[in-house]
Order: structure tokens, then sequence, then C-alpha cells
């Protein structure tokens, strides 16, 4: 039997001093709410546009020299995806992304042009899961899950960490509720685990809040099979992680789900209030708060967790109203 | 004679200090070009969405008691307004914005928000001077020029003393040449003397570069009558002022002009590259560099001026490819 590390405070922690020393925070912007000062923290800044390179970064260099070598693997048509391809550039390791044939070509070229080989594969026929393993499996390279993975969960956390310091830096005391999109939840459980004192909500698409199911649940459930369609591409999650579950059970965090017109809105206003670029997955947490799905408090830190849009679909997004 | 007070590399200073008390500093995002790492200020993540907070605030805060009672007036249907409104809100001082009666709807919005008071006027029969000098001298309230004024330029001048200590907090050494947008010269001249080692270089709408004919003319001449129409609506000031072109010509400064489509491209490679929001005048510092009229060159500093954009003309830009 095989142990499964936990992922804990003091990874996170360590993931966050890491991280310190090759990135800048990413900034913090306070907006009131209803009268209560709230802080954005903008992961859409960071330089893949998303909070991806801090799992990647916090895994990739806790590998030996030789496993470096080896390089590493991972299955990802987005964020997750360049985060990986992001970390081990700098770390001078091979990179292979198991991607979908049918993957924008916007997601492929940056994944590309951070030095990472794409494999294809067909999304009907074939499962990335096994392609990706295989790859592992005969290059003695290393998979990185995208949150099924007590250092990534760590690294993920680490945004917690420096949102806490940002926060105080600013008067606004400690953060006492944590709002997050959740797509698996390596980062809404990372969140959990640096911030031991916050209530925690994730936040995800209406039909893709299996994460909230399963928290009221008690046991994980997965997506139905007849999910409806969602913008939110980096949250179409068919199932959680026992490991990302078990940190937000622990925790009593809850969660609440958004319609994609909320989602739509939140958008829109990202561009107009914060001047910001935000994906659709990555609005969620905001479209709670301005649907009036979660009430502004003291201390409340919401998310902003990635910026990778399609421009045409954006920019729909911007010309509607709804 | 009425001696007209200089702006100084110690006035900008002590503008930058005061900010620092009051804002924390705007993001700089590295990004390589041609090979080359250039960092790009972006002011369009201040409050108000530009950088005209700066010379709001060195301004209104050396007004002495009794002059901050009777408030400030100035005339801007933009940016400047709501730099000014941000100002005197925070210092608890009435201000009164004068703005064309066809002025966008968000825009006077959000000067409202500020708490400013606003004062129509009809942009082809009346003149804003004019109006806001004579409301300025029946209030014995102070006008607050968008450019032509030495605490604006000083203050405008922070961003420069703020980006020499981020670059040099992120190995990228002195800023050895800074790239910016122009409209009447107050943040070109106040990164002049904010960076006396560096070469400047201001950016304008072609048509509208009238500080580049003025810079290379050794005398200033305005905007023709019959200038392009440009969507850089920040930047069509049909004359610079007297303060600003003796420091840029002072130092040697020289300028570019750019086109529509170089400004709709920058816009969008802002949006997919940096995740930030850029409004056409805020985007022909990039705009050059994008456009291969400034060489990317190590030590480079390019401002990102404003991120206040029409929702649909930006939506509409997103969705062009020209």
């Amino acid at each position: 039997m095989t142990l499964v590390r936990q992922p804990t405070h003091a990874g996170v922690r360590d993931a966050a001093a890491k991280i310190a020393r090759i990135l800048p925070p990413t900034p913090v912007f306070v907006v009131e709410l209803q009268g209560v000062a709230v802080a954005f923290k903008a992961e859409s800044l960071q330089p893949v546009g998303a909070f991806k390179i801090r799992g990647a970064w916090h895994r990739l260099t806790t590998l030996d020299p030789a496993a470096r070598a080896r390089g590493v693997v991972a299955f990802s048509s987005g964020n997750h995806a360049q985060g990986v391809a992001w970390a081990a550039q700098r770390l001078g390791m091979p990179a292979t992304i198991v991607m979908p044939s049918d993957a924008p070509e916007v997601k492929r070229a940056a994944t590309l042009a951070l030095g990472a080989e794409i494999v294809g594969y067909d999304r009907r026929s074939e499962s990335r899961e096994r392609i990706a393993g295989d790859l592992a499996a005969q290059r003695g390279a290393t998979l990185v899950p995208s949150f099924d993975d007590p250092w990534v969960i760590e690294g993920q956390g680490s945004a917690g960490i420096e949102a806490a310091a940002q926060m105080a830096a600013e008067g606004l005391g400690p953060v006492r509720h944590a709002v997050t999109p959740c797509g698996g939840g390596g980062l809404a459980a990372g969140l959990a685990l640096a911030l031991p004192d916050a209530r925690v909500t994730v936040v995800e698409p209406a039909g893709w809040d299996d994460m909230r199911v399963s928290l009221e649940a008690g046991r994980i459930e997965p997506v139905a099979a007849d999910a409806p369609d969602t913008a939110c591409d980096a949250l179409q999650t068919p199932r959680v992680s026992p490991l990302t579950f078990a940190v937000l059970a622990g925790r009593g965090a809850t969660g609440v789900s958004v319609s994609e017109a909320d989602v739509r809105a939140a958008q829109r206003w990202a561009a107009r209030q914060l001047r910001l670029v935000v994906e659709p997955g990555g609005a969620v947490a905001l479209a709670a708060l301005l649907a009036g799905k979660v009430a502004p408090t003291q201390g409340m830190l919401v998310l902003l967790s990635g910026g990778n849009v399609d421009p045409q679909a954006y920019a729909a997004v911007l010309a509607r109203n709804d």
C-alpha cells in the first residue's frame, strides 16, 4: 500500500517562499461593494495568465536532478499546460503536454512558445489520462496532475499566503472569507490550507457544481453526464479528487453556483471597473458576489484565477448586455 | 510679470513620496520582445484607470486649507476629470468638472460616483476653458489644468520614479529609454524629469503628433485643423503647453506616430499577452513597439497609461483582425 502524501499548511508556506523568489506577488485590488472593502487577487496577471504556475513550480522544484532530466508530462488544453510548460522551461526540463487535437490554436501556440512538446489526441476516442500515463512511463518522466497532487495543491495555496500579506499591508486585517473559483479544487483546497482561520466558499458554474454537491453530501459526487454547456472551460472537471475534497470537507467549506449570464456580467464588470481581462472560469467568484450569492463581508478575498480568453468569445461577451 | 514655476526633478521625487503613501505601485510586467526584456508599467490599473490620479494628488495636496475648502475645477471629459475627482474626494474637497454635454454616459457616471459636480457645455459653441475659468473665479476655486501645470507634470512623473525602482528590483538595471503616450505632454515631461539619464520617446496618433512635429521644429506647432479622426480620445490635445514642450525639448526627446490599426493591434496584444484592458490612447507606446517604430532595447520602459474603454468600441476592436 502506498501512503499518499497529504498537502499541509507548512507545505503551502514552503511553496509561497519558493514562489516569492521567482515571481512578484500578483496585485490585489480593493473595491468597495455595498460599503465593504473587498480584495480581488488578480492571478490572471501571472506570466501565463493563471495561478497554475504556482502548483507547477512547487511540484517541479521538488524533483531531484535525475527526475528533472527525464522531464514532465501533463494533460491539459489550457492553463495547467502553460503553467507546467513555463515552470519546466525555467528549470531547463523537457515538458510534454497532451492536448486535444482540436484545442484552440491560441492555446497550442502559447504552449509551444514556452518550449513544450505537444502530443495530440482525439477527444472522442482516446483517453488523455492513458496517453499521458504511457508517455510518462516510457520516458521515466513525472506526470503532473492538474489538481490531484499534494504539491500542486500546496503550490496553488501560495496565492492565499501572498494575499493575506497584501491585505494586512493595506490595512484590511486578516482574511476572514476566501471566495474562489473551483474546478478540480486545487486552488480552493490550497487556499483552505493557506488560510486556516478563513471561511472558504467555492464557486462553480451551474451544472458543474459537483464540489458544492459533494461537500453537501459528504462524499464525492461526479458531474452529471448531461451537464449543460458552459463558457467556463477551465472549470469543466468531471470529478473532484479525494485530496482536494478531503481538505475542503475537513474545513467545512461550502459552495455556490453561478449562471452563464452571471459569469458574463462579471467579465464585463472586471473589464470596466478593474480594467482586467478575466476568463469565464476565472470570473465565477466575482460573479457570485455581483449576483448576490455571496454577501461582501469584512476581510473578504476573491480570487480572479485566470485571464486566458478566446478573443472572439470575449469580444462577444463585452458587446452583450445580458 | 508673473514668474511661472518650473517643474523639477526634486518636485517629481516629492510627488512620488506623497503618492507612495496613498497608492501601491502599479504593476510592471516584463515581456521579451525580439529577445529583449521590456518593462510595461500598467497605469491602467490605477483606481481611476489612468495615471492622472498622480498629478491631481500632487497638485491638490499643495493647496492650503482655505484653498482646499474653496475646491477645485477641471475641464476634461475623461481621465483627468476622474483623477481630480478622486483626489478631491479623498481630501474632502469640492470638485467641479466641466465636461461636454455629449460625453459618454460611462464617463459621466464614473465622475459623479467620485462625488464631483458636473457642469455640461456644448462642444461646438462654448469654450470649456472660459466656463471653467469663470467657475473658478466665481467660487475662488483652483483650476487644475490637465497638463499645463508644474505640479501636474511633477505628479505624473512619479510613475517614472516608481518604475525605475521596480525595474531595478527585477534586475533590469536603470531605465535607459522611456516610451510614452503623449497628449498634452504632462506624463511625458514628468517622465523626462523623473529619469534624467533616459532617452524619451513620445508616441502620438498619426495626425495628432504635434509634440513630435514641435520637437522637430524647435517650437510649438498645433495640430492641424483637419486632423483625422482617432480612437485615442485621451490624446486629442490641439496644442501642447510651453511647460511640457520646454522640458521635452530640453531633454532632446523625439516622437513617433502610430496608425489607428497599430493602436487596435496593440489593444488586442495587451488583452491577450498581458490580460489588460488598455484604452486606445493608453496603448500607443506599445503600438509603436509592435509596429516596429521603436526598437526594443535593454532598460526600456513602456507606459500603458490608461484603461478606460467604451465597452462597445473595445469589443469591436477585439473582434477585428486588422
